[in-house]
């Protein structure tokens, strides 16, 4: 118990109070602020104490794979053979042969007339969706998300002037659709919709998302100017059960993609990824020059150099996908058996189950005991479950199901 | 002329009207935005026309020279030999083995006591000047900005809830601390200093930099809170005739440097930079934490990690700052003898002349017509001067010389 007590003060460490001159907003937010950050600073902690080996660390999404052997070896001839001026600036917009890359692959994928004004390379998605919402967002303007979600999301929104509307979906964390009609009003200025989802695994269907796009259609007619579906794809090659991940730019023409390399090609240290406005976008020009705007003054200026050289002939590479799926087999398979209730994930490299308690915290907390880290659900918007993150090596899994195990047995028998 | 004409058409485009849904207030500041990428721009399509062997395209601060030979080294060290997980997330604060390369070199630089606790590795200095306000402004506040002035630090103060407070420098473009005390009140939270400045090339003195210290110690205790000062160092090592570039850290405790290695180390495309807090600032934990937070939240979630590794061991390298100089010496000895005005760069790489005509626009333009871009005064917050960014080719200089001597005498005669 004492190792806990002493975990449980770092986490709840408050910095000093007194007269202080940071900001009081930032001030008022740093507490709650991260719930995977937090564990995964738990986590740090806990190695210390036990050594890496004996902790089951599941609470950063921090791909343990390595990078496709393409990217190594793009990597490895770029240094032996320098090109003079490439550590320079560029357009703010990216390499015109990246972006040409990137838009013939995404040409390919939608059959629709993509060209390289319609990216944006960004510094990781994270950057890609603040420039996002700096380019549409006024002033009080409203983001709707369905929940759980990612709570990233509302600091995003929340930096650029917008406000986050949260959305319940349904018990499986499907979309529901009348909920996200509900929410539509005169402050709607875009829907945030990310799948594969983190923190659940879910891939939307297409069934919905054309009922989405319509849905959006109407509305916007409604209001006299258009929502944005903004689509964020972080995950959008690590999909399952050999499912085809339904295009988002088919269903409606005033989507943005919001997108990076860092799961689909292990580089999310490296910062990489991209904005792709659709061209059936009737303001597309506007937007992309707002766009690039944005990128330059929120101070990114550009995506670093030499990862958009490095990913531009890999837009049809990934990691071995498979070695995730296997691990979410493993996982779910052995956490079902245990009496865990989880929805089975299609995507991404997260598991979101029903804690067995009401209190989601006491029950991360008694999987700390057992040296196992996940982010209680509170850390998503959504009480009442955990999440485990399964980009992991496959032997800290079966290291950990005994103590998933032990857990349960524990609360079966409350 | 016709070409003139057609290259001017390009510059004040401005982007179709109709019903848009993008941001009211980007799209207020869109076009007014940059003249220094405006100019960039412009500088493309004269190449287009002209071939680039025959524009002199002094418009944009972007470095000419190569990274450092350790540098190159460094990275086909780690191609040839990548490691584990180099590519994956860190803590959001950076590897801790690079702010500890750099803690130990501030600490030998300035003999105070900084650890890899002081040091937050950023985005580059765009980057971590956005953490930096973003962590201490609240909505109103202020920051006072001598003028003229990099335009950028209007939106980075912008973006985060504050407002810029220009004041005059003197006729040399030092500081002056009358009016900086004239524009210190009760909404202000920092000054912004940027030395060697862009676009003046002027290096503040050890002496002012004391009575600024001084002023801002008086000023906060009458205001009973902090005042903060961020020292831009982005040109730190593009130092000329054998100056030592006064410390900063040495003048004043709530000090804040924001700097970068776009510069010193020829990466401005890369991305790379770091934030330091003085030792001795009181506030310090509480900064550095919320700094952290502010780089996750907006996005930048971390520097990137490649550039991290290969930056760290190369705090006391740079380019060859020779160079620089001689093109300083050129550019002046010549500009000066055709009667241009002009204030003696010590550092960076800019010069900062008098137009010979009070529209600094027009005077711009009639460089042009000899194929010669600079960025008119205006874009610096300072009309009437224009700026000539000189981090190029010898010969482009020369072959530019002409021209300048050739507007000179138009105007003379006039």
């Amino acid at each position: 118990m004492a190792f806990l007590i002493f975990v449980w003060k770092i986490i709840i460490k408050e910095r000093g109070s007194g007269e202080m001159a940071i900001s009081k907003k930032v001030k008022g937010t740093l507490i709650g602020a991260s719930w995977v950050r937090r564990m995964f600073e738990v986590g740090d902690e806990l190695k210390r104490i036990h050594g890496e080996e004996n902790v089951y660390d599941f609470s950063l999404g921090n791909p343990n794979l390595e990078p496709p052997p393409s990217l190594k070896k793009a990597l490895k001839e770029l240094a032996d053979h320098p090109i003079v001026g490439m550590h320079r600036y560029m357009a703010n917009s990216g390499y015109i042969e990246t972006r040409r890359a990137i838009a013939d692959y995404l040409k390919e994928e939608s059959g629709l007339p993509f060209t390289e004004n319609h990216v944006i390379m960004t510094v990781g998605a994270a950057g890609g969706l603040n420039v996002t919402f700096k380019s549409i967002l006024d002033e009080g303007d409203e983001v709707i998300v369905p929940s759980p979600y990612f709570m990233e999301f509302k600091f995003y929104i929340d930096n650029n002037g917008g406000e986050i509307r949260l959305v319940e979906t349904h018990e499986d964390f499907t979309l529901n659709l009348d909920e996200i009609e509900k929410a539509i009003g005169e402050k709607t200025k875009a829907i945030l919709i990310n799948s594969p989802n983190n923190p659940t695994g879910v891939i939307y269907s297409r069934e919905s998302l054309e009922k989405l796009g319509q849905l959006l259609k109407r509305k916007s007619q409604e209001l006299g100017r258009t929502i944005y579906l903004i689509s964020d794809e972080a995950y959008r090659r690590i999909v399952y059960d050999g499912i085809k991940l339904p295009n988002f730019f088919h269903h409606y023409p005033h989507t943005i993609r919001v997108t990076s390399h860092s799961k689909d090609l292990s580089l999310p240290g490296e910062r990489i990824g991209y904005v792709a406005v659709s061209p059936l976008c009737e303001e597309a020009d506007e937007l992309i020059g707002a766009l690039i705007f944005a990128n330059r003054v929120l101070g990114f200026v550009n995506a670093p150099a030499l990862m958009q050289r490095l990913v531009a002939p890999l837009q049809r590479n990934s990691v071995h996908v498979r070695d995730y799926e296997e691990n979410r087999d493993l996982f779910y398979n052995a956490l079902t058996s245990f009496g865990y209730q989880v929805v089975k994930p299609q995507g991404a490299f997260y598991l979101f189950p029903k804690a067995m308690i009401d209190d989601d915290l006491a029950f991360v907390q008694e999987l700390q005991s057992k040296r196992i880290l996940t982010v209680p659900g509170r850390g998503f918007g959504k009480p009442g479950y955990f999440r485990i993150a399964y980009a992991v090596e496959r032997r800290k899994i079966k290291g950990a199901l005994p103590g998933f195990k032990e857990v349960a047995e524990t609360f079966r028998t409350k």
